[in-house]
């Protein structure tokens, strides 16, 4: 029995080729947040985004260990009291998964099939995570810090607990929590119950969920999310770089009411405020453009006052003189580190961190 | 500009068409429970499945009304501090939604494309809708009960709020109930918030989300959502019978670990106990049968304890001796009124009320 039936490699989709049933069982388990819940600051529980390697593990909150080993000064291992005991905070939010986008793609990664609604903001609340690196001392000899979650599974034949690496720098000054509740309830289990690991401003990869190891380590992780997984790559040999922070993204709510099955959008004719919201995992976003007009023309939308959580997303609004006829919407972030949302990204064979503009076809009557 | 483009008619996949961009959009937006979370007596909160036809409408809980008028005695408005005042009950509900098993059909119809995830068991709490009727008082003339909900949006060129008549006879006697907690907090935006219709033993079509108004006719109601979609055809043109309650279905929780990507399992040799759930909406399921050879030979599996809600989910288990090699894992339901679940059940172009039995196809080693 070969393993290849059961695990197969990577590969692209032909031309014209249609969803397949193994990307619609991915879809049909995972699932994306409903654009109109946009109009929410702290997305509501079901409505995040979700993505989930394997299964869902089943956890229970009284026996949960974290251990925090390797090049430490003194090993610790955590019950879920004792973490409890160690600080308290609360940080907003704004995951995004690294495939998010991936759908749209030509030729298409068969992967988790993306569109763009792969995201969501939430407050997670746990104990900062260099608060326990410290509690153990961090060695000089620490290069990577290597979380392990207690979802287990097959991936390209590799089998696997599903593992992240972050340098030890990053896991220091990231501002990185390890969490037990998100806006201010248990984990839900799809999110990692009863622990997880929060990285803001990364994609969703880097924030283990049923997080119950971190280990440090004396030289570079190269398990397979970090090393295989979650590369940028243009050919399927080439090492690749790594998967990093959220590129620059805005999304609109789509106005007006949708058709059921094509989800194509009517408007009715007059003024229309157009919102959305904004986020980059490189710096906060401080000007959003949107185009009525496929791009042709852009113009400043709104932006409301940053928060407290500098990576978490900000809203934005423009008012817009809807007149009959199809009109395309779009819209673009820009983020203080420069970086300008592409109205369309450079293609790459994972699907990853493709931050191509929304564009929204509606029908104005 | 042709409505057509914007608000498809419906159609068939052609023969070996992978699952179009139409159909990916609701599937990025609705979504399954995953398999594993049958586990859960309850489904936790994100994890039940959710199908919005529209988009999920911006709702608030203190300026709600409900009506309830036409043919009754006195028109009533219930905001929801009044609702509660009238009583307080909790169903335990099992809810399908009728277009589970889609996907898998050939020909394929083109919608929401589900697999067989589109399951889910909440406790529901709130006020019985016979009470809140009585109140109003049925007159004689009234024939159906109509429901609307405050979403809104365009469906084969209908343009619409989502609305659903029942009997004046199944309104009084299904045991449905005018809901506002889900497993005792407040509806989630997805699921109705503030308020929704919950009919134990029916479809979820039936169960309106947004609920603001009851209203009773004195004549069969011919709704889009009664008399066009939802119902059983095998050609376009004919009236087709009503979809109603939920035909009896047995799930397996996938055993072992799977493959990311292609979704199959890898399970260890030995002694494993199967695990699943069980429900009709016409009888209560008195017996489960399961086969580890695709369907040759069958074996009842252990049933527990009914639940008092004789329609809610109940648990089986079956002992398996797993030998290395492939096994295709199926299982089937009988129900009280004497209904089985088929090992194929018969096609119909809106693809409803598909119980096919499972089937898993895992490689022990």
């Amino acid at each position: 029995m070969s393993i290849d039936r059961f695990s197969p490699k990577a590969r692209l989709a032909d031309t014209g080729e249609g969803i397949t049933t193994d990307e619609l069982h991915l879809a049909a388990r995972n699932h994306g947040m409903p654009l109109e819940a946009l109009r929410y600051d702290l997305t509501p529980p079901g409505l995040h985004y979700v993505l989930v390697h394997y299964d869902i593990p089943m956890t229970t909150a009284g026996n949960w260990r974290l251990t925090v080993d390797g090049c430490v000064e003194q090993p610790i291992s955590f019950g879920l009291t004792e973490l409890r005991a160690m600080g308290r905070q609360t940080v907003r939010v704004t995951l995004e998964c690294a495939g998010n986008g991936r759908a749209s793609l030509q030729p298409r990664p068969i992967s988790q099939p993306w569109l763009m609604e792969a995201v969501g903001t939430a407050e997670w609340t746990g104990v900062p995570l260099a608060d326990l690196l410290a509690a153990a001392g961090v060695r000089a000899d620490a290069v990577d810090v290597v979380f392990t979650g207690a979802d287990h599974g097959i991936e390209r034949g590799v089998e696997q607990d599903y593992q992240r690496g972050l340098s030890v720098t990053e896991a220091l000054e990231s501002g990185a929590i390890v969490a037990w509740e998100m806006n201010g309830l248990p984990l839900p289990p799809q999110h990692g119950y009863p622990l997880r690991l929060v990285v803001p401003g990364w994609y969703g990869m880097a924030s283990v969920k049923w997080l119950r190891s971190i280990e440090l380590i004396d030289h570079e992780f190269t398990g397979y999310q970090n090393a295989v997984a979650y590369r940028i790559r243009t050919e399927a040999d080439e090492p690749g770089t790594p998967v990093t922070r959220i590129e620059p993204r805005a999304l609109m709510i789509p106005p007006g009411h949708p058709d059921f099955m094509s989800r194509h959008r009517f408007v009715t004719a007059g003024e229309i405020v157009l919102q959305g919201r904004t986020w980059s995992g490189w710096a906060p976003v401080d000007r959003v453009e949107v185009s009525t007009d496929a791009g042709v023309t852009w113009y400043d939308a709104e932006l409301d006052a940053p928060s407290n959580d500098d990576l978490a997303w900000r809203s934005f609004t423009y008012s817009w003189t809807a007149t009959p006829g199809e009109h395309v919407l779009t819209c673009r972030a820009h983020d203080r580190s420069g970086r300008v949302q592409p109205v369309e990204a450079p293609w790459n064979r994972g699907g990853f961190a493709n931050n191509t503009a929304q564009r929204l076809t509606v029908l104005v009557r």
